[in-house]
């Protein structure tokens, strides 16, 4: 299981300071939506520079204008950028083609999403689903990671799993079962005291599974 | 009925000197989805201090974390911010709730929306509903903006309505008829050879209702 370093709601100098403190005990660092939309591309291109050795996630969240904003996000320097698994398919094949030409990677943002719409998202099958408890939905509706579910059809089906959404270390256990294989967390790091401690725990949740 | 001049896949110096072409013919400015995740906030508050006698339009398509997003844009200078109807609808309340603090509007983009969240969003009476054709969908898809129609749940039922999508001259009587209030104009405009000629244009198209 990879651990995914989610940098939101930070300028981006703050956001390379916290993946400094962390570079050992996290496998990928996202730059996250508030990241882009506050300080644009520039927020991928800084960090991706400054962690070369790592996969660097751009949480884009596309809607539309998929060529132009995937080829944005691997041009700065992103391995992987991130779409609404609500777009219609339109949106989701061309990030699927774009990231192809690139080599690189798509991330499916299953937000939302009916079952129907799962359905049909099970096609691109070299992507990377996310399951997410957003923001939002923890702030407003006061949900937990403990909503955070597999979609059946994605179930022990082989397809790379992420997860997002308030993941403590006492929700890792769980996610393994499921089988997924990146836990994407923020404040549970970010905002932790000694956040590489913090890392370390979440990094010693997983082992017993690998 | 309103013109909302759509800038996207430009700088923004070049954003700004296209607003300057058609100032007189346009009545909100949009600070497109790719300035946004481009250039960042930046582009909402260089084009609002250009243009402070027009509505503008930031169309940052927030999916999640809707407070964050939603005080970024308005305190830029934003009168409008659009919300993915997609969303959960935790986020969508978040935005309305935020726009009202600010004393703003809010922006639902229909794009992919189900009958049933059309149901649920038309609790939101205060926003402005954008049906749309979007750039996937006319590039991918070769949707054009005939495909816009208005959800029969908002028809004629006194909600503020906007359509986005290839909108060319001929397409603005079937608006008109539709109810539509706000035309949002990209390509049409932009990349006309005279913009001013192409939005005097439209806006005769638009006279014979007002």
């Amino acid at each position: 299981m990879k651990i995914q370093l989610a940098l939101d709601r930070l300028t981006i100098d703050e956001a390379m300071e916290l993946g400094e403190k962390v570079r050992d005990e996290v496998d990928w660092i996202e730059v996250g939506t508030s990241l882009i939309k506050e300080f644009g591309i520039e927020s991928i291109r800084r960090i991706s520079r400054a962690f070369p050795d790592k996969e660097i996630v751009a949480d884009v969240k596309t809607n539309d204008n998929a060529v132009y904003e995937f080829n944005m996000c691997y041009e700065a320097g992103a391995a992987i950028a991130t779409v609404m698994g609500t777009a219609p398919i339109a949106t989701i094949e061309t990030c699927v083609k774009t990231a192809d030409q690139h080599g690189k990677k798509v991330m499916i943002d299953l937000l939302n999403t009916s079952e129907e719409q799962v359905r049909q998202l099970m096609a691109f099958d070299s992507a990377i689903f996310c399951i997410h408890v957003s923001k939002d939905l923890q702030e407003v509706s006061g949900q937990t990671s403990e909503a955070l579910k597999v979609p059946e059809g994605l179930l022990g089906g082989g397809y790379a799993l992420a997860a997002a959404g308030g993941i403590a270390p006492e929700a890792i256990e769980g996610l393994r079962k499921m089988g997924v294989n990146v836990a994407i967390v923020g404040s549970a790091i970010t905002k932790a005291e000694d956040p590489a401690a913090a890392a370390q725990q979440l990094r010693k949740e997983m082992e017993p599974g690998e």
